[in-house]
């Protein structure tokens, strides 16, 4: 990936260069400028699933311009912290980072809607509302106030409910339990007596072998076998009310995607929505043969949760949901997109996906 | 579009030629060689959904490629029949066309799978299977005998089982109708008394009105309603057996796509790859819309298939995958890999969206 004619810049601003020769002489292919981005994540560099996706996309951008923008991966805690990725590209330090937007909810209460919500919608209903039912449009907007422009770059598909150290037959069996589980599933879990912790996902074997929490919620079998949570926890259970189809985000700088020429920008918006298509695949063919495995070789007891924890889940979900919603002007107005598009989308289930995986089995 | 230094060409090897400046001045940009394609479908131009999708890919690979390839949509029969594509772009006489694969089985028994077959996987499995399973592998080794390269290009999602003019109460109700429905589907109709009917969409509603067809299956409520299907026909029943999650396909001429330089090649795949992320969040969005129109405007009587209606298409269905494997060496192989695939989704689905579906509801 090193090129002779690369500029290494570490700022939005200076990463904005025409090479000396010819910029004019193909005026329809904007030029030869050649761009080097930096990216930071929050995740380990080599995570199945989002680790690999973020390279899959450097890769994807780097073939599609020739060259003319490359991505150097500053995965992890390589460069900022993982939970640092939003601030660092907003002030420019790097020009692009790919995270979740839930875990921006201290800069508004409106970002959990862009990556998921409890009992809200799931990966192919997410891609739907964010691109044809004005989700997206919500999400720019709010986002431009950071100076990011945000793209949809990747989605787990259902999760998992977590890892417990003991098994839930009731409400009872929540309270007074420590569980990393991030966003608004960790708020609402704390609303049933549950001491919500929030740690990188990269801390959480540690933080369950050593005692410091008694479950741990992260993505799903793919990850979670890789993770090695089975040698840590007993139960995995299911199905994940807290993040039923989460959307991975791709955050760029505004001043470094301005300052690219207009075929560059359609390749950067290209590229993460294949990645957006690339990760769900990813994942759904990867869980299943995670899941034979934990099951068959590491004997993991896999759980539903019972009828009653779900109930109060959901209805502690939609409480929560409503006050967010009635807490902030703009965070209202995304509530009340996803809720309409929500409740045709449950219509439409209704006669799609829910009848056929009955006529299936 | 047009841009003055265009090569018009009509057929792949003409298509390939480099403008007369500068074509060493920028070495790793592979040059400013320019190409225009012609591209056939099976839609009419402006079907929604299908045909959408197919301007949308033309102005997404113009926009990425700052003009360098551009894209001539020639629609539905503007160039040549709708089930003449794969033929068309096999022999160059188009470069690139978009169609769905199981209208070829003629040319191939394994066709079917590359697209959907009867109780096999939804849109989210199929790209699991394609992507990170085997498929895509083994549906490029089988267009290569063909000189056409495959892309998975959109899908519709789950579709409906059809549009009746009659109550389907039992087995008894399908003897002896006449219905369109292509591929499979239509053969594990026969199979049980009905007459198949193979013909474009295009043609569905003239031929429900005329009745030269007692019913038909074309994709789900977004589609059916741009059709007017809903003034032809009273029940529409659901789930789509038939086609639970249907791949479209984009086929690229094996010569015109070896002509391109790389960035371009890459162009093209990243391009497919956002159309089929962006098709199913289309008709994921619009369905849901047109689903509450037809009910709530039109009256139509929404009904779901009965039970030992859906058990003997099952066993039919399941017969004739069988039956097709031991047929051709080639798809033998195919099914393998799918069934294979399909067992363990089974496992994971149970585990995942199944019981989320039921949690939220």
């Amino acid at each position: 990936m090193k090129r002779r004619q690369l500029i290494a810049a570490g700022s939005a601003a200076a990463a904005v260069a025409a090479c000396a020769r010819a910029p004019q002489a193909t005026p329809a292919t904007a030029g030869t400028a050649r761009f080097r981005w930096t990216m930071v994540t929050s995740w380990p560099a080599d995570l199945p699933g989002l680790g690999t996706a973020v390279a899959r996309l450097a890769g994807m951008i780097g073939r599609a311009s020739a060259g003319r923008l490359e991505i150097d991966i500053q995965a992890g805690n390589a460069l900022v912290a993982p939970f640092e990725v939003f601030d660092a590209v907003s002030r420019g330090r790097a020009e692009i980072g790919h995270s979740a937007a839930y875990y921006w909810k201290s800069k508004s209460p409106a970002t959990p809607y862009f990556c998921s919500v409890p009992f809200g919608l799931n990966a192919q209903e997410m891609n739907g509302w964010l691109y044809h039912g004005g989700g997206l449009e919500l999400w720019r907007e709010l986002y431009a106030r950071f100076a990011l422009v945000p793209f949809p770059c990747g989605n787990t598909g259902v999760q998992m409910a977590g890892w417990f150290n003991r098994e839930i037959t009731s409400l009872d069996d929540l309270r007074g339990l420590k569980m990393r589980i991030p966003g608004l599933g960790g708020e609402v879990m704390s609303r049933l007596g549950v001491t919500q912790v929030n740690i990188p996902g990269g801390e959480i074997f540690s933080a369950l072998q050593q005692g410091a929490i008694d479950a741990a919620e992260w993505v799903g079998p793919y990850n979670d076998l890789a993770f090695g949570l089975h040698r840590v926890a007993k139960y995995c259970y299911y199905p994940g009310w807290q993040e039923p189809g989460p959307t991975l985000e791709c955050i760029v700088n505004q001043r470094a995607f301005d300052a690219l020429p207009d075929d560059l920008k359609a390749i950067v918006e290209v590229c993460c929505r294949a990645i957006n298509d690339d990760m769900l695949a990813d994942y759904t063919a990867r869980n299943q043969d995670a899941l034979k495995q934990l099951v068959e070789v590491h004997k993991v007891e896999l759980r539903r949760l019972p009828d009653p924890v779900l109930a109060a889940l959901r209805e502690q979900s939609r409480q929560l949901l409503e006050e967010l919603a009635a807490s902030d002007a703009f965070a209202r107005r995304v509530h009340d997109s996803m809720h309409a598009y929500r409740e045709r989308i449950l219509a439409w289930a209704a006669v799609s996906e829910v009848p056929y995986y009955q006529a299936r089995s």
